[in-house]
């Protein structure tokens, strides 16, 4: 049939602090309706702010890697994050596509380079029900 | 005499939190002994969390323009943040140098994406005073 599965490089906060990973899931699995996530352990419920074992510069390498053969970027930026800060920057310099996710009921302002970056799309929500439409604007028809 | 002065790039939190804020300003200040610091505003004690007034667009396209004008990055990376690690992944995909600065007794584990990137130099300290040695040996004789 030769149809192309979109593959999705899904990015939330590790070491930067675990307080919203069972959100991240919950993104991933609505993410599964519109393609292949490369990085469900994100949204694993034993991964902690002590991060994956295994070597810096392997896992660095890893997610590099996926995030060169993703077709798209999905961020969630209410926790800051450096490694999300990175792969968002690392993605548009690739020129992939890029939403970010903020939650600004949860306190915290966004970066300026996030809010701020011509090439990502930026979407405030509420609640992980709120993503359904955004996702479906950011994926199309 | 035809001597041009370095230009650096100081990276460290603002949105992401302002903990830091005051090591930001001693770290400026060791900066300014070998180049010129074209953000020193990040160690200023009156900017909060709640970040620079004015648009985004317009932060983060003089930022970006900084950045690409600078010599050299150097970023405070204890406290997670978007910002700092966008810089980051600008900075080496545009081959310049870059000098991270952590403080493992902050209780807080380094991104993977920082700490197993080959293109930056990661420096572990506990106090401004042994940041020193550490600048002397990135920017050499």
């Amino acid at each position: 049939m030769g149809t192309t599965e979109r593959v999705i490089y899904f990015a939330g906060s590790i070491r930067g602090g675990r307080d919203d990973s069972a959100l991240y899931a919950q993104l991933i699995e609505r993410l599964r309706g519109f393609g292949r996530v490369l990085t469900e352990h994100v949204g694993g419920a034993s991964l902690t702010a002590e991060g994956e074992t295994g070597s810096a510069r392997d896992i660095h390498d890893r997610d590099l890697s996926w995030l060169k053969s993703a077709d798209v970027v999905v961020a969630e930026v209410t926790t800051p994050s450096l490694g999300v800060g990175y792969e968002i920057a690392r993605a548009t310099e690739w020129g992939k596509p890029v939403l970010c996710l903020f939650r600004p009921g949860a306190g915290r302002s966004l970066s300026a380079m996030i809010s701020g970056c011509p090439q990502v799309m930026v979407r405030e929500y509420a609640a992980v029900t709120d993503a359904d439409s955004i996702l479906e604007e950011f994926f199309g028809p």
